[in-house]
């Protein structure tokens, strides 16, 4: 088997309208967001499979040899791979050397990448050498979707070197994607490495069918803020269910609310697909600012992201909190006439209450195949060096 | 006619829950406020009719006898008079001489308590020589109902002198009130010194009959901020209609809530009218903080009162903007267990932003009679200079 190298990304996801109300029934909108996590497969003749995550500070590597063992005797067709082969998870696991309740992240990323790995390769029954280095751009378990970004690349690399998905020829930009029938096994793929990594992923938004997720979304400019403030989806969830019950006929009004604001946010999105105004930015600022108070109502708050709201707001940008709440993240929208001053005052302002603080882009293209040329430097520097 | 000395006091009014919305047709809880307006009226000798209204530099006196001609040939039953006489108020305009345009607090004030004076008086044909002096606690044009308060206090002061009510016996701490039938006759001669004031009140709350005036409130320890920031009802209320026919999926469901805050407020005071639980304050508090994210998301809120709520949040207090909002006046709900060094601490850093800060109550008793001793010394001090 001939394995080309080959380096691919996959945006990370921000909830822009809908958080907690999409457990109870109401519309989100999720869309992608333009900080990356990149993977680069390159083939080695040392009979070994290494993979390096250094944002987990995890490097580690294994005989080909010693994993071939632990093969299924017979290999699905990699299309049907609905579901998760229970038999092989634990054997990776005993192979691994981790025990049954642990589930750190590092542990659960490995786990995820050598299912991927073996069972894309189990038809052929020969596992080959290569070395997987990924580096994200993104916080890991900040709700940013991190984790399905890893798997997306995992899936795309890994069923790219196997030759189940073609190659795709780069456009202008040196990027490229795959067509839509490859995307959907990328996507399938994908999945089964999130199922490993999440497992039953209850308590957390992705569990929610209901949420839409908006590709069409014109690339709007946003800074994206950790405060770093740690918090419990499960605890936060769970207390907004409390709230509604105490309360139902104050809460239930304000999902609705809620839900009112993803749709006219979608409405003005789509508006501005085609023809972006100032007038569009303005009503996005303002729907930013009714759900930032609706979420406080809901008691999802914190007084990390008042600051957020506070700050950027005295340099007129307008925040949220995204995902769960009570600390985690938000976003910063910026408008095309924001100058770049303000944006790296906002910054700075910023990363003065102690946050982390990046400007990025939501609506940025899915998954894609990169040649080394079109990468970042900074990137293929880092990937390099693993 | 012999007149005696008397004092009378009356309270303020804020609003509890409801502001804005009620002009929506919704509930709005008013509730009277303990800080008061004092009148203490005393007969003279000079042939003369003085007001003394310190709060708002105006001293003014004036010959009965030259007021005496500008009374109406035939007077009204006391009773009867539920209409103002529009032919005595520009007699007394040009009396006074002040042309029609003006409005300012002091003309209206002089207007409302020489219109009250003159018609209490005129069946009788005899102005007697009295001196009326006013001293308050609200700050003015705040919403805090102090004209309203004045009004009053004047026609409960003049009817008393006039002997169309009783000298209510005083109980044991030498305030006292007036029968069902008398409040009813000072409420009609108040409401016309609050005509004269307000003339036609568009734009101002006061004008809303759906707001529900709730004098069945347990007395409740508050503070009471005047942030100082000068707003106008009348922009407010036009923003938050404007807002409604922009976003109408997004604002009426807040209102709608809004209106059950209101409803599970008013069901939660009259539970703690026969026994307050620790928990009814925690249901208040919370009721208040979800009610100033909704004031916020209808566009009243001010970064004064954000200052406000985070500064009394940061010794455990919740507060909201009372009123029309946009600045103006906040309420702070002070617990049973709120020690004194906590009040102390928060009005300090109340004061501290600039604002002025009151430690009173709400769900005070209404007008009241009182002897000189059961007076506060240092507000009999103050009626005693003027």
């Amino acid at each position: 088997m001939h394995i080309t190298e080959c380096i691919v990304s996959a945006p990370g996801k921000a909830i822009l309208h809908g958080e907690h109300a999409v457990v109870h029934g109401k519309v989100a909108l999720a869309v992608s967001l333009n900080l990356r996590t990149f993977l680069r497969l390159l083939p080695n003749c040392t009979g070994k499979v290494c993979i390096n995550l250094p944002n987990i500070h995890t490097f580690l590597s294994w005989d080909v040899t010693s994993l071939q063992s632990l093969l299924p005797d017979q290999a699905d067709d990699l299309k049907n791979a609905k579901e998760l082969d229970m038999d092989l998870v634990p054997r990776l696991r005993s192979f691994i050397g981790v025990t049954d309740g642990i589930t750190d992240t590092s542990t659960m990323a490995v786990l995820a990448f050598l299912y991927v790995y073996t069972s894309v390769f189990a038809e052929s029954r020969e596992l080959p050498g290569l070395t997987v280095s990924v580096w994200s751009e993104l916080p890991t378990g900040a709700g940013l979707g991190s984790s399905a970004a890893f798997s997306v690349c995992l899936a795309a690399a890994l069923l790219s070197a196997r030759g189940a998905i073609t190659r795709p020829q780069a456009g202008l930009e040196h990027t490229a994607r795959w067509s839509e029938e490859e995307m959907q096994l990328i996507n399938t793929w994908a999945f089964l490495g999130e199922k490993i990594i999440h497992g039953n992923p209850s308590g957390t938004f992705e569990s929610q069918t209901d949420s839409v997720f908006v590709w069409l979304v014109p690339m709007l400019r946003i800074l994206l803020t950790n405060t770093k403030v740690p918090r419990s989806t499960k605890v936060l969830v769970a207390g907004v269910k409390d709230k509604i019950n105490k309360f139902p006929a104050v809460m239930n009004p304000v999902l609705e609310s809620i839900d009112a604001v993803s749709c006219k946010c979608q409405q003005t999105l789509s508006e501005m697909a085609t023809e972006p105004t100032p007038e569009h930015y303005d009503v996005l600022e303002e729907l930013i600012d009714i759900n930032q108070h609706h979420l406080n109502v809901i008691g999802v708050g914190h007084p990390s992201l008042d600051r957020l709201c506070q700050v950027t707001l005295g340099l007129g940008l307008h925040s949220k909190l995204t995902g769960a709440g009570g600390g985690g993240c938000g976003i910063t929208l910026l408008r095309p006439d924001t100058s770049s001053s303000v944006i790296q005052n906002a910054i700075q302002e910023v990363k003065d209450c102690g946050y982390d603080c990046w400007e990025t882009s939501i609506g940025a293209p899915g998954v894609q195949h990169h040649s080394p040329s079109s990468m970042k430097e900074e990137v293929l520097q880092l990937l390099n060096s693993l």
